[in-house]
């Protein structure tokens, strides 16, 4: 069973989050939500989600990658974290899935590693990553980028895609009615 | 200022639920969500959200519209809930917003108020309301419905478009990028 981590900061977009966690848990992927710093994390409109475990209980060696939703301040506090940053470099040196939606990617490029990897963001922060590319998700070897809460389905598909393969992607599309 | 009710009960459809919360705050639409019967609720895909109220406090005269999430069994919670049928029935009577997705339009049906309203529904449960219509969206006078996960961007666009006219709906969809 492939196994993911999405960590949740204070101000996490909630679409975003929430359409990760749920899609990949309907495509039989284990998802663990770990919260920064505390198990209760408050989304940027408001939404309180209770996460599964903290972040410093964590074993990288886990896991099968990591995916980012994005939101403000959400993305800044995980900026802020140098347990994310290391984590980020060591799921993408591992070359397991690294993934970031809507501002987020801004946490993978300061983590180093989108120095080599086309990547797509949030209308209008394209100039903040080295190798931007305008389409709703971007799929780089083992590097997935999407745009904001609009294309979190596209993106969360992808990802099943990436883990899964195209036919279990195209059933839950189908299920979701996306 | 519009202000929405979206009551959760444990099994939601979390992609659902929080589409509509998110998308209508980012409008400037009060929500208050409500639980059912606590203040933390599980939706369906493991995901727990901490509700800002229970629904034994909720007045209905404060109110312009209620909004359900569908998920399984989060719709049949709902339908086994008195007070939410009496709930769904008095907005709907004093002409106020009436929105359901996936399987909840059935919570509307049991509720008595798509006897004379076009409404759609999650794909194969057709045949459980009484006047079917095949579309992402049905805005039927002050009832409207939508079918799934995949669908409920555009239901909550059209819930901002019916409570504040649809500029502000489009300059939505832009923000989050749909």
């Amino acid at each position: 069973m492939k196994k993911i981590l999405v960590p949740l900061s204070n101000g996490f977009e909630e679409i975003e989050a929430v359409t990760i966690i749920d899609v990949l848990r309907r495509a039989g992927i284990e998802v663990v939500v770990s919260g920064i710093p505390g198990s209760i994390v408050q989304g940027a409109h408001g939404i309180s989600v209770v996460a599964d475990t903290r972040l410093q209980n964590i074993k990288e060696e886990e896991f099968d990658g990591i995916v980012l939703p994005g939101g403000d301040p959400g993305y800044k506090n995980l900026m802020k974290s140098h347990d994310i940053l290391m984590l980020v470099k060591k799921f993408y040196e591992n070359g397991k899935l690294v993934g970031a939606i809507c501002a987020a990617p801004l946490v993978l490029a300061k983590a180093g590693v989108l120095d080599n990897k086309l990547a797509t963001i949030y209308p209008g922060m394209e100039r903040d990553i080295p190798r931007p590319r305008d389409a709703s998700v971007i799929v780089d070897g083992n590097v997935i980028t999407s745009k904001g809460p609009g294309t979190a389905i596209e993106f969360a598909l992808a990802i099943v895609e990436y883990l899964l393969g195209k036919a279990k992607a195209i059933e839950l599309k189908n299920i979701i009615v996306a």
